[in-house]
């Protein structure tokens, strides 16, 4: 297991009580970093607590952090966390251990603290969530072999496994302007399709999600300089949660040869907190065992640290509820369980692969795993999985089933680390609602 | 044609003696915007006249705009083009109007402005040309199927046209971060390739350029928003040429199932002036003669006025020099001469095509054609065309030969527009070297 500090440590508890009971995703291990909005103010950085925010400009205006941590707090405490990203983790770590202090219930000064709570804390029912981050791009891996096994069977039924799946961890670039934060609808998308032999547009009829983690970028490379396997983790700034929004129908018609475009670029939903690379420490397990007769990771993307410790158990949900199930006050359904630890590649081998040619890497661009799928039924991770690409269908409480999304059907992810002996912490929601594909003048069949 | 003004009148001259000479890319009728730095002062926003840059900080400094066209220079004068993207092309058509009468001959204030010429006019030759916007998205396409036919052959023998090529611009997203300006060195990338049998990490052997033309996006559209045929002119603010080196080994391995990645990511190179939509109206030529038995464009992606004069032509060249021709003082050899009136698609259809998903364009993002290669052997635009895929050497000067690129070789694009009866405007160039691959400890055979 890396390196723990005081900040792991399972008996500290914080003054703010809602932070210790023992469900929230925001314990005092947490402390996980994103931007809100209150009222008139500004986007400005803040840091998850319990069902409280803690503002990090209100923070610094009473002139609680030294060193670091204020250096840290005043590059966090803009409408974007891309400047504390690039300043390196030793920064974030810093602020996490001073917040850590701050907030914990034995702090000798805890009377003066909440007595400020006000000034300090923002109740996360008065917040609204921003994007963390300014995204630069967003690149989408495919690293989980059952994924790439199920969703190949339509295209390869003899080979689902392309050949270089083992060799690198495939990707493509993905569209960045598109990344939205949880909350925010998303449009059916129109687009090209093949019904039987007609090619017709028209709005998507096969819209799917894809439950992925994503990884923000810290100080990234400039452009020729590639980062060794042993250096990557200093990249990696953080995590969340990430919905790649997915136009079955669209990406079959036009993904050959270049690969997914406009199926993808609909819209992205990401969870709003940064869950920081110290919080999920005491939650990395080694890299996958790959079976007997799989091929070692090349040289470049090898490293004995990496293997020990470089996966991550994060245990991830989706649940799905239709406008029929909400008005009858039925709970979401739960459609996937699934993990982390199932993907082939880890996080540092994304992030060395993506640099191998040099290709700069920038604070704020997202890697996102792709699918996280394990090997059984429950964790299949999309709906083309969970459908059996389409054959069959998903039942649902109330009698109602899903092939695939319809409009005003909700989709919610969430991610919780736990381990014996250690606090466990949640990444908070990744949600969004299906609105209806706008309409298209002279849209027709062709 | 597109309606014509003043600005395209070829009877006007510059008291800028340099754009007057026939040759020059940038005669009055072009006015091209750029950024550049001379000597100490910051980056700033500039127009190329022959041989000089207006500079558009000292314009506006003399106070010689007013209206649209001071918006669009204040917008102009900073380090990036994309606040002047962002207003629109009236801003930009502006501009133009008050530049071309600013710099006329028979400019009735001539000499009171050739008086401050040493204040308003930067030589070319004491200016560093920068990237004239910062590029949010860089989306290539693939719409020649010239390109097509040929460069499929390789992977798909029988049936080179994708099925879905004559029904859509085909389209990846490629990586915006290492889009680089002309001149800067392109490092040989590292990466996994496939040697015989065995998968291997390590210099590119395979590099090539691709000779594309750009689109720089204008005020781009909210996500969820398409932006319909016939208001995809109005988000065309200018052209640039463009290099989309591409490293065949890397992406004959990576590329299936998600397209091309790291082959693509290495660098690319862009010229420094952007071609304004109102200099090329002279250059539309109707939409490509698709043949008997091609579907139409579907309607989303057809408008008359599209059809009638949604081309471009545009001829451009590709020249080739080696360390070794440099060295004798041979002249660069040409290698490709090829024109954009050979692209299936149109610029319009490509805006539209993206953005019909709802996919929310930025400006400053670029579009790109992918390889302009036409039908004869001469218009091959790539060397995967040129050496017939891998199979033939091409003859340069001296007795040397290239199949691929070698470090120390340099690529150089040239584009100009020219129909009888206007005054024929150039592209600048777009060039760089190649230096060697950076060492990788450890790297090693897999």
């Amino acid at each position: 297991m890396p390196k723990l500090d005081e900040t792991h440590d399972p008996s500290r508890h914080s003054w703010v009580k809602s932070a210790n009971d023992g469900t929230t995703d925001f314990p005092i291990q947490n402390l996980p970093l994103g931007v809100f909005r209150n009222g008139a103010g500004g986007a400005r950085g803040g840091v998850a607590i319990g069902d409280h925010i803690l503002d990090l400009a209100a923070v610094l205006k009473a002139n609680l952090l030294t060193g670091d941590a204020k250096v840290a707090a005043e590059a966090a405490s803009g409408p974007t966390l891309n400047p504390l990203m690039a300043l390196g983790n030793r920064y974030a770590s810093a602020l996490r251990r001073e917040f850590s202090n701050l907030l914990r219930a034995d702090n000798s000064e805890r009377a003066k603290l909440e007595a400020m709570a006000d000034t300090l804390l923002v109740p996360m029912a008065k917040a609204q969530m921003q994007l963390p981050a300014a995204v630069g791009a967003f690149t989408d891996f495919m690293v989980s072999i059952y994924h790439t096994e199920r969703a190949g069977r339509a295209s390869r039924p003899d080979n689902p496994i392309p050949p270089n799946f083992k060799y690198l961890p495939i990707a493509y670039n993905s569209r960045a302007s598109s990344v939205r934060v949880s909350g925010e609808p998303v449009k059916r998308p129109n687009g090209q399709f093949k019904n039987g032999e007609a090619i017709e547009f028209g709005p998507c009829r096969w819209l799917d999600f894809e439950l992925e983690v994503g990884v923000f970028v810290g100080p990234g490379n400039a452009l020729g300089t590639p980062i060794a396997i042993d250096q990557a983790p200093d990249q990696i700034f953080g995590y969340c949660l990430l919905n790649d929004w997915s136009a079955r129908d669209i990406q079959r018609w036009e993904m050959m040869p270049l690969g997914p475009f406009l199926s993808k670029s609909l819209s992205t939903t990401i969870s709003p907190w940064v869950i920081t690379a110290d919080a999920l420490k005491p939650f990395a397990v080694p890299a996958f065992k790959r079976p007997a007769g799989d091929p070692a990771p090349l040289p470049y993307l090898y490293s004995a640290a990496d293997q020990a410790e470089g996966g991550l158990d994060i245990d991830l949900e989706v649940h799905l509820s239709t406008a029929k199930m909400r008005a009858a006050g039925a709970a979401p359904a739960r459609v996937t369980a699934t993990n982390t630890k199932h993907l082939y590649w880890n996080p540092a081998q994304l992030v060395t692969h993506h640099a191998s040619n040099g290709c700069n890497l920038q604070p704020g661009d997202i890697l996102a795993t792709g699918t996280v799928s394990g090997p059984t039924d429950e964790s299949r991770a999309c709906l083309i999985e969970l459908n059996d690409r389409g054959a069959t269908k998903i039942p649902l409480p109330g009698g109602e089933t899903r092939t695939f999304l319809e409009d005003g059907d909700e989709v919610a992810f969430s991610g919780r680390a736990a381990r014996d002996g250690y606090v466990s912490i949640g990444f908070g929601e990744c949600s969004a609602r299906i609105d209806p594909a706008p309409a298209w003048p002279g849209a027709q069949k062709g």
